[in-house]
């Protein structure tokens, strides 16, 4: 029973949802692009998935979670995530977090936190008031991906 | 020659720029969505305009000025806008103006300023250090228009 138990946590947790944000995020870096990718859970269930797009696209707006929030809309066929949450392998920057504040999302749980770029690193807030944030989750694992892509772009330049 | 400087002034000048948004604001006012229009101008010239889709598109993250840096980028064949001045009929969010400081665009013009959500209610910057901000041109005709909208919309519901 307690095997059970523990399984089911395993396909639900916070950990497992950020190991397929991370999933998108390899992706991203296998494309050449800053890892960094992100799905949306309602329900327990993915119902959108996206990574960083912004060299392929030419478009500094093509960030994981604007086009994941994009797709979970275009599934729930409504612009609120307010009974969605958003796991993303790294701190929403401002652009982001505030268009994470016009969905009203339920829940925001990062990965690693970005001390230059990150929301939280402002002084206003741009989420909506009642939206929940965990971040560091699988951190380490998100960190060491994008300081491999950063080192091998330097190598190549 | 005075009257030729000033026909000059006229097809050039910010007020010209700023009617092609409210022209794009008009637009979105038929469509019935939020009136907020936008055009990237480019060494004297428009590249993209835009209007605001959120209804349409069912997505929050179709303001304006999103998709017109994405527009003016595709039509650039680069992302970054540092030669380009964006003009909008209200004065950006902070999603857009954060978006605007990752395209590092070179100038913003806007019209009516907005006391609620505008960027620079914050206290943070969030566009690029070098960017150099317009606010209130043609403000009272964004204004009335926005005004109109919203009051015909209380009056259907």
């Amino acid at each position: 029973m307690i095997y059970i138990c523990l399984m089911a946590l395993e396909t639900t947790g916070d950990d497992f949802f950020m190991k397929q944000a991370l999933r998108e995020a390899q992706a991203a870096f296998e494309e050449n692009e800053v890892p960094v990718g992100a799905v949306v859970v309602c329900n327990d269930r993915i119902i959108a998935r996206a990574h960083n797009l912004t060299e392929r696209l030419n478009d500094v707006t093509a960030h994981a979670e604007m086009q994941v929030i994009t797709a979970a809309a275009d599934f729930l066929g409504g612009k609120y995530l307010n009974q969605c949450t958003l796991y993303v392998s790294l701190e929403p920057c401002p652009m982001c977090a505030a268009a994470l504040g016009w969905a009203q999302i339920k829940r925001v749980v990062f990965g690693a936190y970005d001390d230059r770029k990150g929301f939280t690193t402002l002084q206003d807030a741009l989420l909506h008031p009642k939206t929940e944030v965990k971040g560091g989750v699988m951190g380490d694992d998100s960190a060491a991906l994008l300081q491999r892509f950063f080192r091998e772009r330097r190598k190549k330049s």
